[in-house]
């Protein structure tokens, strides 16, 4: 495998976010506030504190970038980017599809993600070049080509605002599960997980931060998938974005041409 | 405990009901038609049909109502209420927090529940007047007693419509996380034992049918809950119904209210 110096160490870094997200784990009053009013319990703090402190002695040269504890020599040419808890909402009712998102760039390009599930023991790895994995085992994306065919995941109806909720709302009622609201909603970067493993077809999110998704894309495209912004352009490390993730080519050519086909 | 005799019983149905659900989980290509277009798969029949055999074999006298098979001597004495899976759309993407859900009612009255997910073995009893156990463990809703210190799940907002969606847009709006939407969608069944556990504090679902919710009434109210319809009334066994589950009667109360000066 290629960079195996550093999926070692990523993984370790994924037992440190194991063990601590485990201790908190459906335990009551471990929340503490936050300046844009989003959840974030002491747990995240604490993952992302260890993390940090792993990377900073291993690597003293790379850059950090953190949901919580913001960016640390982010021009290195080696950034590591770390969302502590992702679906904090899934965390903080006891629900086991939160992840500890771990990833790794090499000159704005990333070349390892980790979605790790520290309570079901499950881990997704995606290396540059060399592929995807569900706990050590290869997988890859589902061959779906049509949206008529895709299985539709999001994280929450709530981000989608104006003409991006028109829009999703329009591509949800063209799924395979269109009868039934066409979107399995609450999965966070499980979902991801789920379209690496070949079980969801498509993702569309509204506006994500770049620790929301880096991990994601390696684990994607090495599975055969495909991740891009709603314009069909490479994901940018730097702002917020939209994102579509979808299991082949073919689907994502349809979907980002009902996009362009449906602007206002 | 009492009813000692059915809650064995109980039990062996849902280990019937793990050995099924876990032989299908993430395999491809097991959903097969539904008249109505909802999803279903090879494990939910699978699962109705040997929870059956051995109800009839054990308690020939009983009465089955099973989402999948229909009804059987509905008018016995004791009644088993069976949703072989619940959520089955995160069945079908490999999610791990849809259940297998098994009741038994008493002329007309929910004598025990079960949540069962099969995959992270986890499983919630409630027995009528006993309590409410999660893997063994007595648990208890907890003490949240004002909209604003809530918690709301709900299964999708799809299932909400006109006056009803208004509703529970405004009572989302008034909950601990209104800033990031204010419902943790996509929970199903396993948000009912979140709620039994004392990590989610309400729940309101637009139209349930009776294998949806039966194995929820002792599990919510022997833990210290409460659950009725959107008028405050007990839960018919009957018929579709709105729900509101809470974690107090206090926070029930408000809920009902606020339904109430709401209407049109």
């Amino acid at each position: 495998m290629k960079h195996q110096e550093f999926v070692d160490f990523a993984n370790r870094l994924a037992d440190i976010a194991t063990a601590i997200s485990k201790k908190y784990y459906r335990v009551d009053n471990q929340e503490v506030a936050k300046d844009d009013d989003s959840p974030v319990t002491i747990a995240d703090k604490e993952i992302e504190l260890k993390i940090r402190q792993a990377i900073q002695q291993q690597f003293p040269n790379h850059g950090i970038i953190g949901e919580e504890y913001g960016n640390h020599q982010e021009d290195a040419d080696f950034v590591w980017i770390i969302d502590p808890i992702d679906g904090t909402s899934s965390f903080i009712v006891g629900r086991p599809i939160f992840g500890n998102l771990i990833a790794l760039t090499h000159h704005q390009k990333v070349i390892l993600g980790i979605i790790n599930q520290p309570i079901n023991q499950e881990r997704w790895l995606g290396v540059d070049g060399s592929g995807s994995w569900f706990n050590g085992q290869k997988i890859q994306t589902r061959n779906c080509q049509k949206i008529s065919q895709a299985v539709l995941s999001s994280s929450s109806p709530f981000f989608f605002k104006a003409q991006n909720k028109v829009i999703f709302e329009k591509i949800s009622e063209l799924t395979k599960y269109q009868k039934i609201g066409g979107v399995v909603y609450g999965g966070d970067c499980y979902a991801y997980g789920c379209l690496a493993s070949g079980f969801v077809d498509l993702i569309i999110e509204p506006e994500l931060k770049v620790y929301d998704f880096a991990s994601h894309i390696p684990i994607i495209e090495n599975a055969g998938g495909i991740i891009t912004d709603w314009d069909g352009n490479q994901l940018k490390l730097q702002s917020n974005t939209k994102l579509i993730a979808s299991a082949t080519p073919q689907l994502h050519n349809e979907v980002l041409k009902f996009i362009k086909n449906t602007k206002f």
